[in-house]
């Protein structure tokens, strides 16, 4: 999907289906107000009723529980009613039946569709044929996108080291199938003005030498989180393991899991980070995970917040148009 | 279910399960209701709470998410508490567990039962049953009733012709399956004046000849169509096909699908509706689905709007004493 | 789970994973307070917002429909946002995996679990890692805890027989697998003050020796419930019949089950309990359980009476953290 038809003619935001093309303004301005919505641990949860009236609908089509309960929180504590739907999307399995779906829920006064789905370019076609007043908000396209991650990801790094720029930021794992790897490392970072990016991967899990540009490609662990301020770890899906030269289960925690002893290669200030589930033993040790440069949690706190700006900055015409 | 079933002592509608015997004034009234909760496109979707403190139970036995997110939108947006629930009701399947599941409900103060199950029956055996405070709202029964599409296809085509008498509306699918077809047709567009019914199918699918009296009945759509105000297509369950003279798939299409050449028998101002989901290329043509006479997707609007309305309707006097 | 382990430092209630080391006075207090949220069947739900800004997740691995939907309405009508999860949290199916899902909800700010597990252990082991602020509220714990369901057992009683000690209570069935027996028997009802507690089963199906200490044991039902003022029924799962010498289905029922006839040995104005789901026809007859000396329904109000009351004891810190 091209830039701009993320944008409406006055160059709003009225899809969030990728962080490409996003200005720095626009991410730190999402960021900003996701800020605003961050509550320590034990605090109250942040509500408003910034979305009363406004109907949201999350359509998962993978299964994942935890992404779809966040979004779902998300929406709930900015007032909007929320209808959650397991519905196959993929174009391939259903044709043109999958639209006719979205153009029920549209019909039903459904204006935000929260859309996750394991096919290439679903975000995108839905958003192209829905009506004006209607926002598409990925939550996990393929290996392509994912646009909330990329950005909970920006404002973790942002709230430990104060800025992007100037730092070393190592992405350890399966980057080849990685939209997360792609909306931080490419889009979100980059952006914010990181320039000192690394991937690291076995050399099967390397992405195309034609994606990634500008990063430094690393085949161990070991030389490529050398002296870096963030390390952050991907889930290894155990498939990969089959019919590949990817070492398996120990033996790749043996060659790429995150323990404390690698860890010590990064800076003494390095956080490390993980878009969850983990397999705990297997990319990262536990007590690494759990340890005191973890801030894995903190990431989770923050997705929250910032699907609740997402939401809001989507949905500010919707809002607005309440309150007449 | 005798017609009375439906009613309270003072002749108010406690149920809905069927539109059979309901009056011309009653169903006037119940989309007079539901007019004032249709919205355009775009528009904020309608909000009261008129339900506030009412809990809604929707317990869909087969598998039909819109219809379901329809009724869950609708309560939601009146401001009643909503609890989904997959609970195979069949009496065939569990016998007296099944009312047990009912009572059960009622005993957590579940003051309307949203009902979908395949077996006949089953919504009246409830409402026999439930304590006098308690409604039932039929989402489809079998092929027997669907009380609320019947009265969104009435609101569709009154929107558009502004009256029910004096139209020609033809019915064209698989009739002898179809709750579609028999509360639209033979219930509430008959109730309010519509004497010109055809219903047009393969011979397979034709209802036996007892039921839908006074209605014309062809088995060539373009025949059927002729001079048709309305043209209601209905779905075709692939199913039918198999093991019977009914032309399968491409041919089916060949025999009856709606396409813009026997479009052009109806009158030229006719519109177009279907229940959905649609199986464009078998029962309809895409093309005809998308084109200016269809009516399709204001139908979804209406649905929420006439769920609206039913609920309303069934449950003011709970409304009522939930404001002493 | 060692007593203290529910409680915060100041001794107020944190957890409820079981009624084991309640003091009277406590139980008595949660009863009170639930007392305030009963309805009779047809009034109002008791609705409020103690809860509001208090998010709960309803985590339940057994399929439950029931008692899902009555803690999900606990939790609605007092104000809190409320999630549903379907997730396995058995330990030995996945590990330390089931703590990282527990710690994602925790950062999305759910405040309260409500759990549900096959597995004993696990409530108590969520407990004891969720952060000071979180609660964790069994929904049923293997065969070993249901803490509300012993309270709701308990109200019943009280409001029928306005005491607990000096009466005479039989419970009937598979006591053995029974997590209802236990948290009724031997936590509520003896902690409330009834000596005369007796379980009734056939041999296969009683407890060991060591368990249910105190309770007078019979394996006949005749024998059982004679002049007793309360007959508890449990369910039997019919997986109990296979490959034992426990009498199967009619076998059972003409053994084992509560009929009219041998009802006549318990006092004239015994009362019949049933925890529900029933096999009628097998634990009992259908005449008895819809008979007037069940309280069954009953019991089913006062279960989300209960709930509410369990949610807000041990909410209020959160609650009063809202306010502020």
């Amino acid at each position: 999907m091209a830039l701009t038809q993320q944008r409406r003619a006055d160059g709003s935001l009225r899809h969030l289906l990728t962080l490409e093309g996003l200005t720095r303004d626009e991410i730190e301005s999402l960021l900003e107000r996701a800020q605003h919505h961050v509550r320590r641990l034990g605090e109250p949860a942040p509500h408003s009723s910034a979305l009363a009236g406004v109907t949201v609908a999350n359509m998962f089509t993978e299964p994942s529980t935890r992404t779809r309960v966040s979004f779902e929180l998300a929406a709930k504590r900015l007032g909007a009613d929320v209808v959650n739907l397991e519905v196959q999307l993929s174009s391939r399995v259903k044709g043109e039946s999958m639209l006719d779906t979205v153009f029920t829920l549209e019909a039903l006064h459904v204006d935000v569709f929260v859309l996750r789905d394991a096919e290439q370019g679903v975000p995108a076609m839905v958003a192209s044929h829905v009506a004006p007043h209607v926002s598409v908000l990925s939550a996990g396209e393929a290996h392509v996108s994912h646009p909330t991650q990329g950005l909970l990801d920006a404002l973790t790094v942002l709230q430990h080291k104060k800025r992007c720029d100037g730092l070393a930021i190592a992405i350890v794992g399966d980057i080849r199938h990685s939209r997360v790897a792609r909306s931080a490392a490419c889009h979100a970072l980059r952006t914010l003005g990181t320039t000192d990016i690394r991937i690291v991967a076995p050399e099967a899990l390397m992405p195309d030498p034609a994606e990634f540009e500008g990063c430094a490609r690393s085949t161990s662990i070991e030389t490529g989180i050398e002296g870096a301020d963030v390390v952050m770890m991907l889930r290894i899906q155990k498939e990969r393991f089959a019919n590949t030269t990817i070492p398996a289960g120990d033996d790749y925690f043996r060659e790429f899991g995150l323990t404390a002893a690698r860890l010590a290669k990064a800076r003494p200030d390095a956080i490390v980070m993980h878009p969850q589930p983990m397999n705990r033993g297997v990319e990262i040790d536990g007590a690494v995970a759990d340890g005191p440069r973890s801030v894995i949690r903190q990431q989770v706190t923050n997705g929250v917040a910032v699907r609740m700006a997402a939401l809001e900055i989507l949905a500010a015409p919707l809002a607005a148009r309440k309150a007449r």
